[in-house]
């Protein structure tokens, strides 16, 4: 067991040294013969280069996976898997940095044409022969000299539009579809409080509190370039987009409350897409005239509009696709996988297209899917489906963090800069803190089952930054502004992600936030805090999408014939599906339950199994944790509690238990 | 249903139509303005235009996948998905030839620098800001001036090398991944055979048929550019690449025989290897001196030397990985599959980045872990990875032939010579020809179980040409004889695929190769040919296997305890896992059996369940097309079958059904 273990570390560290040889025996091989055989061999080494770039965070990716499989044994939970991966890419970053030396490429050449345009694509006549160039971007004047010597390094830096188009969107969609339904329409309020007031509050409190920084900096003379208000805003937006998958990760593990887990998850979720829309916005603000940087309502007013416009454009084109993905294919699990697969991209590459913002898209695609198109598919392409999601989520959650190490060394333009960094850290911890203490104090007013204080702490310490941060702040880094934002937010992510992310243990126990271990008396204290909230607003879209939405874009649901007025009879009778009638009976009865029964009870455990996957990582990590002996009591518990349900009379068939995603190993779902 | 169908068609169709009009207007969205805001939105603009081009290939794919499902509904067997995906992509590639028409792009301006070189990264000085460009190619001096006109074509069109990183290696390892591994053992001898001589026969044959055509081309003055006697060789090498995963589609619907099945598939999937080795040997050769098309002893064998290193070399690499993936994750299936899938596609990298052939080396990996590796992966994982892999499969095939449909109208340098075409054809077909039938006929000599002549006709009706000549006819398309080469290949693997592939029915008919419906049938018929052949290469191979490398690779099979003579005691018990001794009694008992048992009946029964997988798209086609009266009879007779081979004494525990991927619904299995 241990021998094999450590062979395949060892593979792991052969590999990883054998491509950074490669890395550094191709930069050197260059030698000169033919013409023809240059170019050739040029295009065969760029080859070898771009595989072993890539093997070097495959090797990253392994060797996180690796350690968090240590961890999870050794029950070490001070560092999640996205930590580790930073850390490693961290390591990497120094060695490719100052472990090997590229000696300077005579080969590239440097032209100083007399041309007053820089078109994107650029044909170049040598000796009769045309070549084709493409526009990379433009280098500072003092860098030119740089680029030959770090032409390794750059290669390991990908297009900053890869992180946009492959690896974000599985993780956003991802938390959409893995969004804790229940909880999360009973606290919509809430958290669409935190996610749309919260963000902009959050936005424009750092991106006051950093240009009073900049004014600052540029009165003690240590600013180097530009640095407008827009700048400061945009800086704002990127920054408030929170990724607390550690802190989630490990509320999971410990079972901690779910109205705090939804408020955060949901929170976090629809943040980004807010922050994404919030960021394009800010950019998009150009007042008309020379002085480009002066306020002007006009400009204001259209980048509201816009943000307004695009958001909602994204998100009823997500919401469209999510509804009109029937699959109708049962019989095929591989084709029904693949169309949903491809219908969930295609939504992201549509908004794109049309000019919306296919993150946003993406997101409330995943959600209606969960809600509706979930339900339409085989069991089989529902576990296919969820796994899928599952893995790419893990895979380009861990990529883009330990790419995030390696930048911290690899990126050629870092700006440190001592005051804005401080500035930043306190600014985000203020901006952060006007987000929920005042929100919270007034949602509070409305609320019958109160944020309380300890919550609140909880909530304002678990505003990491991550994925979306970084990705936003990496898209542009052409002038020197982007550029000291750029370092800025990486060491940013990098302090909340590993002591807030790591202190969340300490901090739950600190705020005495109760996390209950045996989920049983999560079940029982669930049950209590139940009966007295409900709110209007989940209400009336409970019976709204349960009457008509359910029934019209699903199988499952009562019949429309049971739920339209008399008159629509004849409407209803088209778009009800033959299944449905089955369902009748059944379900008129749960209709009658309305919301609050017991069985709300069962259903608020089962969600819990649903958030268990949300982290992506921790699908079978429960009983692992659990350990051997405490298992078995907690089946017996579970038995026993089950049972202590049917005999009040609950029914397992349960109002929404329809959209929850299927377990085949029903210990599997008690057990977490 | 009809509707939610006709809804989703609907949908489909106007994403399509959406994606093709954003197209065309983000290529005339040009306007002059401020430069900083210029760049910027070239850059959205080229950012909308990636999306929407990677938008018209999922939207081809999700078409191509309703209609598989509707042909697939309706028994419809004549044209297979990948013909299918052709079609269409054939479709949008006339649109986006004909329908669009491109104004012409002022910015594209082009230098006429006076450099004499032409290096891999430009630096332009304009009017003080440096610009970074990078080289994209040469381009033929007669086309500099469609350049322009041609930027959106030129946008759909992909690197190539996305075909062999991305594409290739999830098809290839498949491929590899679902060998029918015992079918394919017991006729290793033939398989390799036809693999490797009947390739390089194959390549030869063609290669001098070829010569012989450009040769008259030349005389008559149809030639317009350079043919060498290489090129000629290495379009033999690329079109000796057989890909029958039509046919073998059928074959499995059908039931044909296994032992045909195995032939077929076990051959297109080392031939690839082959052919990419060979291709890329040919390619090497480099005479020394001026007159570099000539014949040269010491290229030929340097050429040859570079064929076996590199073959020997990506194939021990992709079985080292293969074997050393030991995962002992198995309490966290998420991170096994991952850990999995990062092991095979760095594989792939390390090989490519060491200088081997990573679709070899992927290939070998994909055996070397579906035999060894895939028995130490829980249940959950073995699920899970065939899946994924299985969809990375079904994607990747069915995008890259719908690109090859689009390329016929799309690809900017077709040269479509009339003499050069029937040339190819007749020489495919002879080269073909030249490989079955003169192979079958010696390995008929040392065969007990004789490759009848029907057999012959069959395979040689079936070498259809599909992804991996497509792919590396497109890799390198610069000069006139590959672009010529490129355009007849894709009328070659058209013509394949839709004639040779539609006709399989036909012609299995036709050669009276039996198929049979009825499983039971063929386990009977396995019975009576499976006694009286069993090869003495696959003997001894399977000893060897079973005795050592199992039980040191896997949980399972005897420990070596028990296998190795007494003098090894101690090293046997270090490399024996605790588990094995718990498999002991009950394996030693098997062992006895040797390998001609009746289980082995039971055992190719599985494996067809095995092959049924292997196509990729028909995991659970047989049901549906066994139909809903005849598949109850299925299950009667598969009772009864069943039975009758228990009362004959024989055990459920086989000597090599451990490494069966097992099936959570046995009747699944079954009805297979």
């Amino acid at each position: 067991y241990e021998m094999a273990t450590r062979t395949l570390w060892l593979l792991v560290l052969v590999s990883l040294s054998v491509c950074i040889c490669v890395c550094r025996a191709s930069s050197t091989q260059e030698d000169s013969a033919m013409e023809n055989i240059v170019t050739e061999k040029k295009a065969e080494e760029s080859h070898r280069q771009d595989s072993a770039d890539l093997l070097i965070f495959i090797m990253l990716l392994t060797l996180t996976i690796l350690t968090i499989w240590l961890f999870k044994h050794r029950r070490f939970r001070f560092l999640h898997e996205t930590g580790l991966a930073m850390i490693y890419g961290v390591l990497v970053g120094v060695v490719l940095r100052y472990g090997i030396h590229v000696p300077r490429d005579i080969s590239n050449a440097t032209l100083s044409c007399p041309v007053n345009a820089s078109p994107a694509t650029l044909l170049i006549n040598v000796s009769g022969k045309f070549y084709e160039y493409t526009l990379k971007g433009e280098i500072n004047a003092n860098e030119v000299d740089d680029v030959q010597d770090n032409e390794m390094l750059r290669k390991v830096t990908f297009d900053p539009e890869v992180f946009f188009n492959i690896l974000l969107p599985p993780i956003i969609f991802h938390a959409g579809y893995s969004l804790k339904r229940r909880h999360f329409f009973r606290n919509m309020g809430s958290i669409l409080a935190y996610a749309f007031l919260g963000t902009v509050i959050s936005c424009f409190v750092i991106g006051l509190l950093m240009y009073g920084c900049v004014m600052l900096m540029k009165q003690v003379g240590q600013l180097d370039g530009d640095f407008f208000f827009t700048d400061c805003l945009f800086f704002g937006a990127i920054v408030s987009a929170t990724d607390p998958v550690t802190v989630l990760a490990i509320f999971n593990e410990l079972q901690v409350d779910v109205d705090l887990y939804a408020l955060l998850f949901g929170e976090s979720v629809l943040n980004d897409a807010v922050a994404v829309v919030l960021s394009s916005s800010i950019v998009a603000y150009q007042p008309q005239g020379d002085n480009s940087h002066t306020f002007e309502v006009m400009a204001m007013l259209k980048s509201f509009g816009m943000f307004l416009g695009v958001f909602s454009g994204s998100f009823a084109l997500g919401v469209a696709t999510g509804v009109f993905t029937f699959t109708k294919l049962r019989d095929f699990p591989l084709l029904e996988t693949a169309l949903f697969f491809l219908m969930s991209w295609s939504t992201f590459l549509l908004a794109e297209a049309c000019g919306f913002t296919g993150v946003v898209a993406v997101l409330f695609c995943g959600i209606t899917q969960a809600h509706y198109t979930f339900n339409n598919l085989s069991p089989d392409s529902q576990d296919r489906t969820k796994q899928l999601f599952e893995l790419l989520n893990f895979l380009a959650e861990n990529f883009i963090f330990s790419y995030m190490g390696l930048t911290l060394f690899t990126f050629q333009n870092h700006v440190f800069n001592p005051m804005f960094i401080v500035g930043a850290f306190v600014a985000v911890f203020l901006g952060r803190a006007a987000n929920i203490y005042p929100l919270s104090f007034l949602l509070n007013l409305g609320r019958r089952n109160k944020i309380r204080s300890n919550f609140q702490h909880m909530m304002m310490f678990a505003g990491l930054r991550g994925a979306m941060t970084f990705a936003l702040s990496i898209r542009d880094t052409a002038t020197y502004a982007r550029q000291m934002m750029f370092s800025t937010t990486l060491l940013v992510v990098f302090f909340t992600v590993w002591i807030c992310g790591g202190g969340t243990t300490q901090m739950l126990s600190c705020q005495r936030i109760r996390y209950l271990s045996n989920p049983l008396l999560v079940l029982l204290s669930e049950r209590r805090s139940t009966k007295h909230e409900s709110a209007w607003l989940f209400r009336i879209w409970y019976n709204f999408d349960h009457n008509y939405l359910k029934p019209i874009l699903t199988h499952s649901g009562p019949p429309l014939t049971a739920t339209l007025p008399p008159c629509c009879g004849p409407l209803a009778r088209i778009l009800t599906s033959p299944q449905a009638y089955e369902n009748e009976c059944q379900l008129k009865d749960d209709d009658s339950d309305l919301i609050l029964t017991d069985g709300d009870i069962n259903l608020t455990y089962g969600d819990i199994t649903v958030s268990t996957d949300a982290s992506g990582a921790h699908t079978s990590s429960g009983p692992a944790f659990a350990g051997g002996a405490t298992s078995d009591d907690l089946d017996r518990e579970l038995t026993y509690g089950d049972h202590e349900l049917v005999m009040r009379g609950t029914r397992l068939v349960l109002p929404m238990d329809d959209s929850e995603p299927p377990f085949t190993d029903p210990h599997h779902r008690l057990r977490m």
